[in-house]
């Protein structure tokens, strides 16, 4: 029944600052270093006690399940709690969650002006233009379809923009890079219900709307909406959450968050885009070169630490695992290298299986800190052939801010460089440039 | 940009009772069927109107997102709503949920005293008995060891026991097989941390023990200890809701419900099974033939169809996609076939990818409904060679009851049978043997 042990190898690093071999822990290689901590207690001598909750009956299960009192601040940030007249941003608090799925209640926001508060049953879904037959849906008509799912992650294309700053920003992975999450999304291709309208031969974009009083509104190429689009009605399961786009929203598996238009009412064909407020303003951006930097839609190859990162507590020297989330707009993650030493070298890491096409990608690394000053960092790979570009190359084409505004307050997209975290000799974890 | 429709074959049926081929929605078989309901308009001449939520403010965005008001049905049965002394069961809704993850909120609980209110600071985990060193393990000590995450279901070894009755209960889908759903995982494997521990060569099992008030203890034989058994910390990305395990529980990949031991406290291992009250008792069932049906673990190949399914509506006659759920303690769903003249013809399903081994896999196939009586049926094989058996088959073997007690009160366990739903010419669907 027991594996045998005489087969280990010894415990070498495989590459610069101590990281180990992925088998290392099976290995022996945790027991010396972690039961000297008092986190873990040799047992031996332990009487067997009750604690306080295990002798009394505990809390009667009610129909919604909610969370533990101990968990309220595991909670995303909001920048405009009290609902101010302009955008309410939530961050999602990618330290503090594990494994690939982002929780409902966890989902990142951005809305122009709150959740509406709609009614599924009024709710409808028009498509009409350049179609050979304009239709109207209904969620009941929509339920009789054929359903896909997928995991797919939406990142909002301002995410990450505070390292587009000149100097880097104290702030943890949660404020940084906390507008993206990933969900499993299920619903009908769109694909299915242009069939049902027909395409005119004219057709070449379509423009999406939402039902939220700015009636936010994008343009989104034909050809994207032929492939993998989705009016999707569930979210991990359930029904869509009303800051996520409930009852129905339009979903661009791998494009910038807000052309995947919540609370959707309107598909209209046409035959050029419509140039909305976002894509004639916020997401056009002038590059350093003079040119615009118009309909990129794709969030690129990515990658960060979320454990350890700034805000989490490293508990004293010896083995830990560098775990972190990849994930790339343009397929499936091909390959992770983790650093502690600022870039010099670099490992493989461990990727979580099944690797999905435009999904979160968990990935890990044991490593041991031996208490010197170390930088890690994450680097992604596509199976398209993209690489994660290091923060210079990434503001050598694309631009950095002169000025350090405030966390919210950046006007620049599409940041993908790689992230990095300076530990010290104390264990605190800061965000660096290296 | 358009794909050529002149390929497309025609409609043709691929078994009995009106399947169609599965790409049959793409081939413009719907919008005959369906645009003649007033679920679908043409929209022409409908001028656009703005609904009443797209002219206020929405509502402000909370640190962790709530539901739709909308969504208050969407809810979990319960069994004992006021927490009198005895069992709480909460059925998961699995006629209105969709794709193959169950939300959190959702997820069935089978709780002998509730949920205890466990302090993760406060709560250790004792692993000791035959090991070479015993260890206490803090929530901080495990976050430091290499994580892995899988989906994977959990089912009570209990549910669908109805389909034990001599009568077909009039249930629905979740009264009848609510007892089952699926999370991705994020934790520990237990053989890292045994690993750490040592195991003497005498040990055969290990015998898990919970921190609620009944302190639920359960036998697991080591060789599952060292094969996929994990300590679950996180539930779907957050930590484990308070009813299915907080802040830990054993997760025992494919088999019964119970011996996933939530809110866990301690690991001994020993040379003999425990004989604890569930295993002596409420899992060792009379057979047939007179001998007890005893440390039987697998939750083995089981499927069943969601949607449509009692409760839920036909809204007319014409297509629909028939939709459902499959999982197999015993690995990966291979196969499912369905039928709509109870079981006389068959046509496979198509498989949401990607499949994984002991998680839901969703299989959908659309049907047109032509208004006679039909009866719907799902069969699933898995990838170790085991095919779901008939309900005939499984009553022959393993028993029927000879009386109809109340829906919570079936003795017998792990049935695995086919489910057969009824639809009548006025579209009313209701469990029958078939």
């Amino acid at each position: 029944m027991l594996r045998d042990r005489s087969k280990r190898r010894s415990l070498d690093p495989v590459a610069g600052n101590e990281f180990l071999h992925r088998r290392s822990f099976l290995r022996g290689g945790l027991a010396a270093a972690v039961t000297g901590y008092s986190v873990v207690k040799t047992a031996a001598a332990e009487p067997l006690t009750d604690d306080p909750w295990s002798l009394v009956p505990g809390a009667v299960t009610r129909p919604y399940e909610q969370r533990s009192r101990f968990e309220d601040q595991v909670a995303r940030t909001l920048s405009n709690p009290k609902g101010e007249a302009r955008v309410q941003n939530a961050r999602t608090p990618l330290h503090l969650l594990n494994g690939t799925i982002t929780p409902n209640g966890q989902h990142f926001v951005v809305a122009q002006s709150g959740a509406p508060d709609i009614d599924p049953e009024r709710h409808r879904l028009l498509i009409h233009g350049l179609v050979k037959k304009p239709l109207i849906f209904t969620l009941d008509a929509l339920a009789r379809y054929p359903m896909v799912s997928r995991m797919s992650f939406i990142e909002c294309g301002g995410n990450s923009a505070p390292l587009f700053s000149p100097q880097p920003i104290q702030a943890n992975v949660q404020g940084l890079h906390g507008l993206v999450s990933c969900s499993e999304w299920t619903g009908v291709l769109l694909s299915t219900l242009l069939d049902e309208t027909g395409v005119d031969r004219q057709a070449k974009w379509l423009i999406a709307e939402g039902a939220d009083a700015p009636t936010l509104t994008r343009s989104v190429p034909l050809s994207k909406g032929l492939d993998d689009a989705m009016i999707a009605l569930y979210q991990n399961g359930e029904r869509l959450m009303p800051a996520n786009g409930y009852p129905m929203r339009l979903l661009l598996p791998g494009w910038e968050g807000n052309m995947n238009i919540k609370w959707l009412r309107r598909i209209k064909l046409t035959d050029a885009p419509g140039m909305t407020f976002p894509e004639s303003k916020t997401y056009a951006q002038i590059l350093p070169n003079g040119k615009a930097y118009q309909f990129y839609f794709v969030e690129e190859v990515k990658s960060f630490i979320t454990q350890p990162s700034p805000g989490t507590k490293m508990s004293g020297l010896g083995q830990y695992e560098i775990s972190g989330i990849a994930y790339s707009g343009d397929g499936r993650i091909a390959r992770v290298m983790v650093s502690a030493d600022g870039g010099k070298t670099w490992a493989p890491a461990r990727l979580q299986q099944p690797v999905m096409s435009k999904a979160f990608t968990r990935f890990s690394m044991p490593w041991r800190w031996d208490g010197r000053p170390a930088v890690l960092q994450s680097r992604a790979w596509d199976d398209a052939g993209n690489a994660q570009p290091t923060r210079a190359e990434f503001v050598a084409q694309r631009g950095e801010l002169k000025t350090i505004p405030p966390l919210a307050a950046f006007p620049n997209q599409h940041f993908n460089g790689i992230t990095s975290w300076a530990i010290d000799e104390k264990g605190e974890v800061k965000h660096v440039y290296a």
